[in-house]
């Protein structure tokens, strides 16, 4: 509806935010009774500062403890705030643990989900010995030595398009497990970081056209095994063409996972992009 | 009391901890009537452990939402843990934003606060663009150009011995204001850190035999004005100078702080280093 009229005579807009959260204290991203979501709490966030009951969709359906560093969602109102304004007037009213980077206007067709081309995810491991207490929901903690170059190697396998469904916790029969995986790179930093030597901290940067429920996290917990070599690289590619999850590593827990960007086709200035992506791909 | 019998005839020991803690939800270090301090967590956990009503001498008191990576404590204790099984026997035992990092008995005459005779504090600052939900109890955000190199410079003033009354919140006059600072250093990291690009990240580490209350956060209020552009290196020296509290900048706030290791006269393996000390100094 490409400048519909609202009720009252306004026309009605599309609002595309960019959003930073924590996820610690969510049951996820999506709606659910009784339970505290990324989305129903920025559902309220809009209905305090328009009066209006809208639907926030958004690209990726984070589960709980899973954070985000540039999820995309969208919403149609029928207000007169300026689309830019969004971004300030939302983050006066939510908690500290979400912040709304961007707000613009999008084009009536925009759906943060549908039109989604590519998604990346990182996923953080603390290698180091040393747990720190305010890393504890923000990293997978796993002391011990780590074989970074082994992982990376091995995870090479998955890019391209495959049938993920050994990497999917709830197949569901009826849906296509069929994703086509752009990036996969594991990195551990050399640099001294603000509390760590950041060499301690190993990054698992994937990107694809979309994933399947706990696909990222079902990898990295496959992907661990390699990494403490009680697997090698045959393996991940036996498991990968098996299309069975139960050949596959234990799930990662989901603290140490992140939704660092979504693209659209878009000219690229467009698009969000961590400070840090050309480092990692 | 080298040796001392308790009086169920078990010998008395030094106890000494190393401990990491966020914060966030203290009111401080120090015990205070109807609030949480780490220093009542931490009696209340050797009390749950041991039976006993202890106290626990910290080697600096942290303020309300200031951080550690390493504070030093002890207490005494007639309980028969072995020394160096306390840390992991506590750590059952506190919750999730307090580590013992390392536990072991000390000799007798060992005093957490009265033994040290170097503490080393950092203070993080975020000049990113950019707040992220999970770095908001961890870092000051200070968006907007930044003179690092300014700032280290007009720091170097500090070293050596002074009186510091221009960066004590609350002086007591009976109380020596006199203090040495061995180590003034402000870096931006030039690495990509795990969430964004770590040159955003400004470390200010400062390490003195000794520190008045507020006195690192109003350096670093203080030298922000230099890093601004408002101040110069002479205006610092002025400051420090002239020991009036109300000529130095604004006290910088507590989230930003950390704790880093309290050093004691002891063999260098002794000590607690954290492992990117090397490059601060």
């Amino acid at each position: 509806m490409p400048g519909a009229r609202g009720q009252d005579g306004a026309t009605r807009r599309t609002i595309r935010l960019t959003i930073a959260y924590q996820g610690t204290r969510y049951a996820g991203w999506q709606w659910q009774p009784d339970q505290q979501s990324v989305q129903g709490v920025l559902e309220r966030a809009v209905r305090e500062l328009t009066g209006e009951t809208v639907r926030v969709h958004g690209a990726g359906r984070t589960d709980a403890r899973v954070h985000a560093l540039g999820q995309v969602a969208h919403f149609q109102t029928d207000s007169t705030i300026p689309g830019v304004r969004f971004a300030d007037a939302l983050n006066s009213v939510l908690p500290r643990d979400i912040v709304i980077c961007e707000s613009r206007e999008a084009p009536d067709h925009f759906h943060a989900r549908y039109s989604a081309t590519r998604k990346q995810y990182r996923y953080l491991i603390d290698v180091s010995s040393r747990r720190l207490p305010w890393l504890q929901d923000l990293v997978w903690h796993l002391p011990g030595s780590f074989d970074v170059a082994a992982m990376h190697a091995a995870g090479q396998c998955l890019i391209g398009r495959h049938d993920f469904s050994s990497f999917e916790s709830k197949s569901q029969p009826d849906e296509d497990s069929v994703r086509t995986v752009f990036h996969f790179s594991v990195e551990q930093r050399t640099q001294a970081g603000p509390w760590t030597n950041n060499s301690e901290l190993v990054a698992i940067d994937i990107a694809a056209d979309g994933f399947l429920y706990h696909m990222v996290r079902s990898i990295v917990g496959t992907l661990v095994k390699v990494a403490h070599g009680r697997w090698k690289a045959d393996d991940v590619r036996r498991v990968l063409h098996c299309r069975d999850r139960s050949q596959a590593g234990p799930t990662a827990p989901p603290q140490g996972l992140y939704l660092v960007c979504v693209n659209y086709d878009e000219p690229a200035h467009d698009t969000v992009r961590p400070v840090d992506q050309e480092a990692a791909e």
